[in-house]
């Protein structure tokens, strides 16, 4: 049985994430749901986008994650699913479900989300998520075909990338994303920093504090800066034991440096 | 198996939705439990109540829903339990559960939770979502009579319903319930509107500002208002891509009129 | 199958909580995961030791606790699993464990997390929940034998009990937690005051304001102060209607004591 995982901008106050779930286990009661975030800034498709991309490989194989940040719903914009390596991806066709299915390198075949008879009877203009895209997420868990959701599509909209630039003695990146604890998630990837291994390196915030690159937080006393590749394989700037966004006054688009020396 | 599902105002910082699920799943180890919502405002019987109307028949039928806004926990205040259509609803009878069971409109069987043999072992005085609510819930969902629950009780307290007044040419309805996004909910229905189809529509708030009716947001360029038939089938106060509540300064109770020109 | 119950100060808007469900059900897809909470305070190993005494005792014999408040993760600080009782708790050693552990009163039996067999195939330096905690929950669940886990460990760290004073005719004792509602936890138990049965009971915070011991909320008019045993037997401060530590404007810490004449 796959897991069908719920990353969405609904918040926790109101009925929205409950309602998809409801829609999910009235076609198919045996689905296993799993909650990645409700709490997505709302309507932002790049950090819904991000936020996926830094969970998804966390998932067994043939998860189906089901992305809503549809500040469109409604209006023209397509609904996809897309099958990518051993994932499938359902949502608005907006950008958010771009930045895991590049990273996951395969092929990634689309449909557009048209047949019916996977939607609830009664589709509504403002809320897809239970209307259209849980239920469908729920047929395809219970085995219905692919192929048979809609028309192929061949291409999907991408949200863009964010900035990370790689030359031969330098990367420069943004700060991508920022957690809860004030980690600030950057463009720059350890595979970027593995081609330059044996150099020693120097990371650089707003082309001015220089800080080490760790292994873990403790490595440097408490409240000192670092970076550190972190769990989904970005690089990462914190503070021990402290808030790097705060600490820092770091933001979304401060630049970040690697420099190999 | 019923699904049960969880409203409350516990919020999500302490145990106490944990603990509800985990007397729930002493009882019965295959309950499906789905969270409504944890975040309705502390002791707001009438806010959980629209928000389980807003809900409930998103759920497939037989759900049992556990609605625990209880300021008078402990108190003289009865606990019930509700049948009524394809749904049971369980909670302290404060009115809380009265808006829901008004719109399935089916006759509504009701009975004071009386018999111990349903409750947890030892009973708190301040926390009967963990020790009354939720092991009750859990013996329905295992099969347990609805009948066996206590004794009939003739009624149940209901709370004030949301002000809306239907005339000729006008509905005046008010701000009900306002969510994540800023979109207010009025207590205006969609079957009100649908008695005058055909005729042309005004909305006007607070007896200005008259907006446009719609099918999604869209419909207006952004930053614009709109009304639209949300999806629990009320009017909403909208902004495409903004928030209604604060670009057009509304809170609860704040009137809203349709006129049929 | 035993439930897996977390407790972290992960959040819920980051996909942390998100991907150890991942990591616990790629090992164990039947696991019946519950959260506790994912709010305690970033890094407060007290308040996340409380939050975990306050709830343990809710759950079903053989539920495995993860709990995850662990500034230190990837540094020398060991990790462990402790079986004690009926329960299986896993966390860091830092003390987070411990006031569960001592209440459960039963002999407990720790081991270091060693055995690399049971944890995710990668490890990060920077997320133990999804790399260590989750998988080595996982696997108990499905049976895997305590014992082959790691070493066994002659003891655990303790984090400082919140103090407590009985003496014949008074017991002095701080505000431990203060949860949603504004009720203010004591470190005063109900076994305490048992021993002083028949007697007549004063409580006074910081060392002024007189309440009563109440057996709920509404025992006093809207907005007066009481006393009243909480769901997990602890002492508790109220205020009906009210919000016991703004209304009292009581903190962490504070002096609550309870003299009997």
């Amino acid at each position: 049985m796959n897991i069908i995982a719920l990353l969405t901008d609904f918040g926790l106050t109101d009925h929205f994430a409950g309602s998809v779930k409801a829609s999910i286990l009235d076609i198919n009661p045996e689905a296993n749901i799993v909650d990645i975030s409700h709490n997505v800034p709302r309507g932002d498709v790049f950090l819904g986008a991000f936020s996926l991309l830094l969970s998804f490989r966390d998932f067994p194989k043939g998860t189906i994650f089901v992305t809503v940040i549809d500040p469109g719903v409604g209006s023209g914009r397509a609904a996809i699913a897309v099958k990518c390596g051993p994932y499938f991806f359902i949502g608005p066709d907006n950008g958010v479900l771009s930045l895991a299915c590049e990273k996951n390198g395969a092929h990634a075949s689309v449909r557009k989300l048209e047949n019916k008879k996977f939607f609830r009877t009664s589709v509504s203009g403002t809320f897809h998520g239970r209307d259209i895209f849980g239920p469908v997420a729920a047929h395809l868990s219970k085995g219905a075909d692919f192929e048979k959701l809609g028309p192929m599509q061949k291409t999907f909209l991408h949200c863009q990338k964010p900035s990370t630039l790689v030359k031969a003695d330098k990367i420069q990146g943004i700060v991508a994303y920022i957690d809860h604890f004030g980690n600030c998630i950057t463009s720059i990837e350890q595979s970027h920093l593995k081609k330059m291994s044996g150099r020693r390196i120097h990371i650089s915030i707003k082309s001015k504090k220089l800080i080490p690159l760790c292994k873990c937080y403790n490595d440097v006393p408490e409240g000192n800066s670092l970076g550190v590749i972190g769990s989904a394989g970005f690089l990462e700037i914190s503070v021990n034991c402290g808030n790097a966004a705060i600490d820092l006054n770091l933001k979304h688009g401060d630049s970040v440096d690697v420099a190999f020396i």
